[in-house]
């Protein structure tokens, strides 16, 4: 029988971390070879803060390179601007003219006088508007991508049914108010030999593993039966055998019309022994329901 | 047997509301934890005349805002505004002048004619083009976004085959001129224990729950047979098990080439006993036939 | 048994005109109720010179709507507009005036020279840009909506295999030079019963209904074994039960990276019998194979 | 038994060169018929440097026309310009006036002084926006078209397993940093028949054929067992037969949220004989794994 990989491979020359951190990412590093960096991948994923300071950046070094360029065609090239005052002063003027250029605004009180100055103040012109279609669909594409909130109980827990048998459980819940469709987990098992590093994997079934809305939290249950690969092992063989409980979910966004992806994983110590977890939404006195997000974290001591 | 919950919830504390809205919305509520706003998917799902206010708005206090920034930096920076008439006319004079630098028009009777009023213009026209940019994005999202506007009949109806069987049945048609292709109707029954409040779920299978295309209406049937989860209930359980009628519709939409989805739910007082629907569509003398959403609520009593 | 219907009806008052058209769409017309004319839909699925028509009227009505306005506002209100020379040349200054707003262009030697064109020309600034977001938008989702050219034989053709078998064959190509990958193909038979006017369906099922990539032609062929819904049909038989043969096929577009779909139909009048295709493509001296679109529709007389 | 045929044909009159070219394209041309040129998909593909030469030499060639245009309406009807001193510079003020026209600059030290550059200046406006919104919508599609970057290693494999058995292989790596889920490969041998050039075609089954991530590289086995099409070929029935393995791939991209495929092949002289491919990821010492694309392709003899 084939043992099941799901791509993060199986022989391994030491200890690797985590396969997957919190945010879905992976402890994978590339070197070499045709690697392409992709910059409008690089640009849409990007956090907001970063994202506007470049911009501001990539705008004023531009405008300044431009401004430089004016200046060194002589100033008595733009009519308009008043009598040198000294190069600060100069290098203002030029800049607002730049500026006024390359987003179109152009005043004309200021406006350029010669061929030299008719030319560069052309191309300017057709970067400005170039820059800004660009800018255009990045702001576009980084608004529009979907991406599943998904948040994760701090800790899995190790459980009991009513029956005595045990159970692995987490619990998710959507942080947006976009609707979920169709929401579909697996889960697999990370264990590594200690003695090889060798990491093999074993799919962890649910007790359901779909659901067709999410509005409310969701807690997927794995049953630990003879069958199951966590069957026997104590919290000491967690921490041992470096166990990873790897969580991929898809579902269909409804705001976005696509398929929305997300991961997370826990390590032995994200995992609490004999706990429930303590249910996360109320039914008002309207009859609405209310999830309280604070409270997807909370578990309590089994009896 | 694990039993079905489409992921709405089992056990409540109180009687809830419908567990789904006929605009497809859910009764739940999101409180507390790292609940994220996301400004875009509510600018792209609000309504149209809302939008238009908030972009009009925001146009009118962003250039209100540039207006006193140029009148904190005196309107003699701003050579070309007329000699002042009091504040009402200054405010005028810089309003309109910021509003020609956001739009980039810039006629430029009136330019910044100091290194204030320069560099804040220049400020004002970045920040315009990023806007428009932004406004660009906005308005290409909300009208590209696939949405199935998907008219249900008002009622559901519990109607009876030619061999006395009876079936649940309701209709539904595509408001818009769009195609559906390979359209998919799943029907859940939600019921709720008048003791505990608990809900439990199944699944209502249809005659037919696939149609490759969707130009007219389509009746969707469940018979009532021994099996039926609704066999040898009466309106009167109808109501006190605060019984659901869950749909959910899934079909490829081939102007957007995405998918959509729809949802909907029936409750007790939206389902008609002992009637059946009028045939809503007719062959025109031109061999068209023309479907007439007028009539997709039209019912009539069984003989 | 469930009788097939793929949502084009069954019970008709009169004979129909065939259902699907050879552009894709149905003969359906939509009356009444809360029909949602979609102008997005409208706009991205016209065609190109009634789009750039409409758009040019737009542009055109718009902007004399506005010379209008500052017309009434009074000429004097735009110093730079030359001493009036009667209405026409008066209109003529307005409107250039107003485009020079709309556009954003604003040479400034006409300008608002008072509140009221100072107020008005800052609205027309706003609607201008908040056009070109729109129009930028359209353009996009006019361009980037993948449609399938396929292109389809004129006629399906009754052939006959090695064995004596008869079947049904037609042939499609691509027409653009877009990659299509995992095509598959539905086929459905319709059949109009002449007394009573309803209409039933069949599958006919394809020696081969999925291909991986579709670089060349693809010929598809139902073989009529005694099972087949055509068995011991003639042409007689496939005029007066109004055949038609209708046909879905469903691809990736590698290009565009979205699901793309086609239909069409073939009519008795449209079936040559005892025919078979010649094949539409060579290997060129140079190893590479040549596709001939004209050759699509060849088909020649069976031995 | 239905031969396997992915589509790419199965009878020819000649030797046809290899179906997939190492970028994923086919050695397929079109001729005739209604072929449709789609402008929308040659300008998103085409690579960047002819894309930005193509926007300039666009934006040129109409800017210069439109300056001609001027001209011959006489340049005394753009009062600012200087007096004339010989064409080329009366051209070169035109072309100044244009591109501030078109790219909505309009400084306003020229401006149209007639009607006759009054209107065509309207035009140029008008034409000028559509250019750019239609170029936003061009870099868009160009920026957010999900492409996969899958790096084959150069050469495909014969390696034997510990227990002997040989088997063929290949190895893939992500050449970017987005991360693909859910990644299916099918792998395809076309056989040519050396006597009639008639291709056949069969389905070479794999180890495993779906990984869940993508992190590292992937090698994808096929075990020659004495059911596989390729038991008892040595290489000169690889050359004779003019074998060729074909690759499909397809997978989730987390970044584009879409679906991508990719597409190789390996011919007889791109097969090495008894080799083995060497790791190419290793475990740093923060545990992270680094995978080194530069030995995607290191192979070493079979001990």
């Amino acid at each position: 029988m084939a043992t099941l990989d799901p791509g993060i491979g199986e022989k391994f020359s030491r200890r690797t971390k985590r396969a997957i951190n919190h945010d879905g990412t992976f402890n994978v590093r590339r070197r070499g070879g045709p690697h392409r960096h992709d910059p409008y991948q690089w640009l849409i994923t990007m956090e907001w803060w970063p994202f506007i300071g470049m911009v501001v950046t990539f705008f004023t070094v531009l405008n300044v390179a431009f401004a430089f360029a004016y200046i060194s065609l002589g100033l008595d090239d733009l009519p308009g601007v008043a009598a040198p005052h000294g190069w600060w002063q100069d290098f203002l003027s030029a800049l607002f003219f730049s500026i006024q250029t390359f987003t179109s605004v152009g005043y004309g009180h200021v406006y350029p006088g010669s061929n030299g100055t008719g030319f560069l103040s052309s191309v300017e012109a057709l970067v400005g508007v170039l820059t800004f279609a660009l800018a255009t669909g990045l702001l576009y594409g980084r608004f529009s991508r979907p991406t599943a909130r998904i948040q994760f109980s701090h800790t899995a827990i190790i459980s009991r049914r009513a029956d005595g048998l045990p159970c692995l459980q987490f619990r998710i819940a959507n942080q947006r108010n976009n609707i979920l469709i169709d929401l579909q987990a697996r889960v697999i098992l990370k264990k590594t030999d200690p003695a090889t590093n060798n990491q093999t994997y074993a799919l962890l079934p649910l007790e359901r593993d779909t659901i067709s809305f999410f509005p409310l939290t969701w807690t997927l249950v794995h049953d630990i039966t003879a069958k199951s690969p966590l069957h026997g092992l104590g919290p000491a063989d967690y921490e041992r055998l470096d166990l990873e409980i790897i969580i991929q979910l898809k579902g269909y966004d409804d705001t976005f019309a696509q398929d929305v992806h997300a991961r997370n994983s826990y390590i032995h110590d994200e995992i609490e022994w004999h706990r429930r977890f303590i249910r996360a939404y109320e039914v008002a006195e309207d009859g609405i329901v209310e999830v309280n997000l604070d409270q997807l974290h909370l578990t309590e001591a089994l009896a």
